[in-house]
C-alpha cells in the first residue's frame, strides 16, 4: 500500500503515521521525494485497510498494491474450478448452453420450450419464477407456482434448473425446486443476499450489476466463497453505458480478464448483453471465441407472445441454430459442445 | 404508444396488430409512411405494455409517449407531499439538514456526534447499523447493538434517526428503532424489499443507484406508493460514470427534474455524491441553490479514526460551518433553515 | 416524427403547430389522447427536423421515426461496400489483418515490424505519424518524417499504409505518402476534418469515438459519404465506461449493429479496445467470430521500447500466433483470411 | 511512481528495471512484498513517464504518484489568474454571466439578443459562426459572415464576444472579428488545435469533453498554457452518462475539483449541462453556490423560431429573471454580480 502525504505534511506527520502501520504488525517505509512525502506498507493489505489512511486530513490519497479478493484469484487456487448443475459440469472443456424463457408462464409453455432446449444441445434449462421489473405495473412472475412448475420439468426433461432469487426469505423454497440459484445483476451487492447463498452450499450464477466493476463482481462472488461455497460460476450479462442502440453493451473484455484474474468458470448472457434478437447468436460466438464457458440464452416457444423480454428472445429454431455455430466456434478454439 | 414497423410489414401485418390493440379496449391508429408504417395506441399505456409489442418480429420499435410512473407524479397531485421524519418536516418552506456518522461504531461515538449533529443546527440523525461493503473483509456494521444505540441517542438528543435497512428480514427490527428507513443505492430495484417497507408505512430515504435512471429511481418509489405509503423522500446520491477523480458524478440536473415531475422530496447526499470531505460543502451550497429539500451529510468526532468513509465526513467544526453557509443559500433562494 | 405536446397545450395550440408543418410540404395528424394530446408529421424527417418543433414551449418531446442517416443506410444501398487500401480489398469474404506500431518511432523499428506482420498474414502496415496524446508532454510522433518512412517501408515490403490525420492543413501532404487516412477517435467529431477527407475521394479509416453512440458514428461517417466519397470503413476502438481493469470497452455489439445497418466495411482494433496485451488476441477472435471485417492490431519488434502504448503491443511471434487463430475463426463463420 | 512487478518476476528483472530508472537520474527504490516485488521511482515524474515501464512483459501496472499536469496547477502558482475577455475580467471576486444565441443567425436576432443580454446585466456576448452538428443535414453556421456580425454587434453593444473556432485553418479570420476563442468539447482533445489557439495569446473558454475526465481537461488546457498563453478559461458543460433525462449531465463536482487544483477560472454552460429550459436557471445558481465564476447561457429573442437548440435558450425575460437570482446567489456565497 502507497500513502501519498499532502505537501503541507511534516516529518513529524509521516513518522505518526507510520507508527500507525507498525502497530498493525506492518513494515513501513518512508520515501521522501521532491514535491511529495510517500510512505509504503508492506504486508497483508486486508489488515492495512482497516487502517483507514484515506481518511487521514494530511492523506492525499491510498493506493492498494494488491488486490482485494483473495479466495477467488488464480493466485489462491492455480487450476480452473468446474462447477457442478446437477450432471452438468461447467467451466471444464465442454462449453454448455443454457437455454429457457425469461420467465415461467405456463407448464405448457415451459415444457415445450424446454424439451426444445434439449433437442438443440442445450444442457441446463433457465426460468424465471419471481421476476425484478422496473415497473410494479409489470408481470413480477408465478412465484412459487414457477418453482413447481420447474422442478416438474426438470423431471420430465432430464434438465437441472437455474432460477433467480431475490430475497433471503425465499432460500428454503428454491433449496427445494431447483439445481442451481441465480443472483441477478440488480442483487449483485445484496450482500445479505450472497452471504446467504453462500450457507446453501448450492451451486450460483452470480450476475454482473448493471454498473458493478469486474473487481466488484469478484468481490461479491468472494462474500459466497468466504462461507465456504466455491460453487460460483460469474456471468457477464452486459453492463449500462452511455449506447442506447443496444439494451446494454455486453462487455467481452470482462470475460477474458476474468478467466485470466480467477479460476471461477464464466458464461455469458447476450440476451440482456444486446436485448435485440437478431444480435444474440452473433455475441453468443464471439463470447465463446473469446473463452467463455457457455452461455446463458433466452427462448420462448412463441416470442411475440411472452410476458416478458420476447424482444430478446430466439425462437426454437433460432436457437437450433445458434447451438450448431456455436459448435465451430467452440471446435475453432479446441473445445467441445 | 407509437409503434414503428419494419419496412417488410405488409398492410395485413398492420392489420394484425391494430386488432391486438384494439381487443384491449385501446384505440388503434393506421399512420403509413413513405419508408415505414407507423402504428398509434391511445388509451392507458400501462395496460399497452402487457401486449409486449415490441417482441413482434415485425415490430421494428416501440416509442411510449407516457411516462411508466403515476402515483409519484405531479399529474397526479399538484401540491408538494410533506413527509414527517419524527417531528420533523422534509418537503416544505424549510430546508432540513440531517447528520451523522457514516456508521454506528460506540455510544460515545454516536453520541458525542449527535450532539453536535443538533447543535449546528441538524434536525434528524442518521448512522449505519447495517453496511453494504463490497468487500466481505470490511466492517459490517454492529446490526441490533446498532440500532439500539440509534433509539437511545435519539432518547437523549431529541433528534430522529434514519439508518439503512438490507434485508427485509430485518425490518421489525428496524420499525421498533428508528423513525425513518433508508433504502440504499445497492438495494433501490430490490423490488421485494421496496414493497416490504412499503407495508410498514414508515416514512424511507430512497437513495438513487449507482446507474439508476431518475425514471427508474421514481419507478421504485412507485413500488413504494403502490403499497399505500406516500412517506418517501428521494435521495440524489452520485451516479456512476467514467470520472474517477471523484467518488461518484453528484446529478444535482436530477434534483430539479424531479423537483418538477414529482411531488416528493427530494434530498442530496453530497458525502457520497462526492467523496472528498473538501467537496462536501460546496456540493452542499448547490443542492440547496437548486431547490433541494435538504441535505444527508456524514460527519464523525474523529474522521481520521472512522471505521468507514472517514475521508468524505467533516468534522464537527465543518458541519457547523457547513450549516451557517447553507442558511444563507436557503435564504438567497427564499426558505428558511 | 411524433410530437407530444404538454398537458396545457389547447387545441388552437395544436392547430398553429400542425399547421407549420403543413406549410413544410409534410401532412399532419392530430392524436388527441386522454392525458397529452399527440402530434404526427409525416414525410422526410430531414426536412422536419428543420422545424426544430422541440424548441416549440408547448411541445414536451419529438421522437423521431427514422434514422437521421441515410447515405450510410443498407437501405440505400443493399449490398456490402467493398473499400480497397491498395489492392486490398475490405468488406468483401476476406477477412483482413492490418498491424503495426503505434507510432513510426525509426526506420529500423518500422522495417522490421513491417516485414513481420507481413510474414505473419498481415495485409496493410499501420504506424501514427502524428500522435495524439493527452499529455504535451509525451511523444507527439515524427510528423512528415514519419509518412516518409511510412511511404519508404510500404515500397520495400509491398504493404499498402493507414495513418492518422489530425488537422485538415496536413492533408495534402498525407494524400501524397499514405494507402488510407485514419480519423481517430478524438476527431470522429471534428467535422471540418471529416468533410475534407471525404473531398479527398481517399480510403478512411473512421474510429469512434470514446463516448460517440453508434448513431453518430454512422452519422460522421454521413459527412463523408455527402462529399461524394464512400470508402469509409468503420471502426470500433472501445468506448469509455466506469469500468477501469481494461483501458476502454470493447463494444462488439456495436460491430453486429453496424453490420446489420451498414453497407459500409467493419473492422475492429482490441488493442485500443483492451489495452492489455493479454486480451488482444482473445478479443480478436471474439471481433472475427461476430461478423467483423478484419481487426487493427498494434505490434512492436519490442513491445518494451515502445514510445507509446507498449503495454497493448503485441510482439512479433504473438502477431504470427493471433493471426493463426483468427484464420481458424474465419473459417468458423465461413470466411478466409 | 510505484512499479508493481508480476508474481514471476526474479530479483534480477527488478535490478534490471531499477537500472533503466537510474539511468534517467532517478532514484530507484526496492520494496521486496510478501506476494509482490514493488518499486519506487523518485523524481520528475514526467521524465519517467517516457520510460513506458507498464510496457515491460514482467511488470503489472504502473501507478504514478504525482499530476501529470504542471502549468496549470495551483502547486505552480498559488493565487486565482483571472483572464480578461476585453475588458471584463473573469475569475476575480465578480461573478460573471456571458449570454447569447447558440447560432448567428441574422443580424436582427443578433443585435436584438445581444442587448436583451446588456440590459440584464450579461458582460459579454456568445454566439456561434460555425457550428459543429451530429448530423450534415443540419444547420451549419453562417461562417465569416457571422464572425463579421459578431463584431458588428459588439461594436454597437460594448458588449466582448465569443465564439467558437473548429479548424486551425480559420484562426487568422477569428484573431480579427472576436475577442475570445471557444474550443468546443468534441474538439477539446483536438490537440493541433490548442497548440494553435496557443499561440494566438488570446484568452479562450476551453470546454470540457463529452466523455473528457477532469485531468484530461486539464491537460488540454496544459497544451494551451505550454505555449505561453495563460488566457485559458475553463468550462463545465456537461458529461455524458447513462442518463437520457437530460440532454447531459452538469458534473459541478468538476467545478469544486477545479477551483481547488488549478488557477485558472471555471465558468459553466448550464444551457448544454441540462439541455431543458426549465432547468437552466436552477443549475445556473447552483454553480455559482458551489464557486463557478461565472456562467455561459443560451438565450434567443424566440427560441421556438432557433435554428439550434432552441429547446435549451432562455427568452430575454427569462434571462433577466436568471441574473437577478444569480445576483443573490453570488452575495450568499460573498462575491458579486
Amino acid at each position: 500500500m502507497i500513502v501519498v502525504l499532502k505537501p503541507e505534511a511534516t516529518e513529524n506527520d509521516a513518522m505518526r503515521l507510520m507508527q500507525r502501520i507498525e502497530e498493525r504488525g506492518l513494515k513501513p517505509l518512508y520515501l521522501p521525494g521532491v514535491e511529495r512525502v510517500v510512505l509504503g506498507a508492506l504486508g497483508d493489505e486486508r489488515v492495512l485497510a482497516e487502517l483507514n489512511l484515506e481518511s487521514e486530513p494530511l492523506v492525499e490519497s491510498v493506493k492498494p498494491i494488491l488486490t482485494p479478493y483473495k479466495l477467488v484469484s488464480r493466485d489462491m487456487r492455480g487450476h480452473d474450478t468446474e462447477v457442478k448443475i446437477g450432471k452438468v459440469s461447467v467451466g471444464g472443456e465442454r462449453v454448455v448452453v443454457i437455454g429457457g424463457p425469461c420467465a415461467v408462464e405456463s407448464e405448457d409453455q415451459l415444457r415445450e420450450t424446454a424439451f426444445a432446449v434439449r433437442e438443440s444441445g442445450g444442457v441446463a434449462l433457465r426460468g424465471g419464477a419471481y421476476k425484478p421489473r422496473s415497473s410494479p405495473y409489470s408481470f413480477q412472475g408465478h412465484g412459487e407456482e414457477g418453482l413447481k412448475l420447474l422442478k416438474q420439468i426438470s423431471g420430465e426433461t432430464g434438465l437441472p434448473t437455474v432460477s433467480e432469487v431475490m430475497d433471503t426469505a425465499d432460500l428454503p423454497l428454491f433449496v427445494d425446486h431447483v439445481d442451481c440459484l441465480q443472483i441477478g445483476a440488480r442483487n449483485m451487492q445484496n450482500f445479505r443476499l450472497l452471504s446467504a447463498v453462500g450457507d446453501t452450499g448450492m451451486p450460483v450464477v452470480l450476475k454482473r450489476g448493471l454498473s458493478a466493476t469486474i473487481e466488484e463482481l469478484m468481490l461479491a462472488a468472494e462474500y459466497i466463497l468466504a462461507r465456504g461455497n466455491n460453487n460460483v460460476i460469474l456471468c457477464e450479462r452486459g453492463i449500462r453505458t452511455f449506447e442506447t442502440a443496444t439494451r446494454n453493451t455486453l462487455d467481452l473484455n470482462a470475460v477474458v480478464y476474468l478467466k485470466q484474474k480467477t479460476h471461477l468458470p464464466v458464461v455469458v448472457d447476450p440476451s440482456h448483453g444486446t436485448g435485440i434478437r437478431e444480435l444474440v447468436t452473433p455475441m453468443a460466438r464471439a463470447a465463446i471465441a473469446c473463452g467463455a464457458d457457455g452461455v446463458l440464452v433466452e427462448t420462448h416457444r412463441n416470442p411475440a407472445q411472452a410476458l416478458s423480454d420476447g424482444k430478446q428472445s430466439l425462437t426454437p429454431p433460432q436457437f437450433l441454430q445458434m447451438v450448431r455455430e456455436l459448435r465451430t466456434i467452440a471446435e475453432a478454439v479446441g473445445r467441445t459442445l
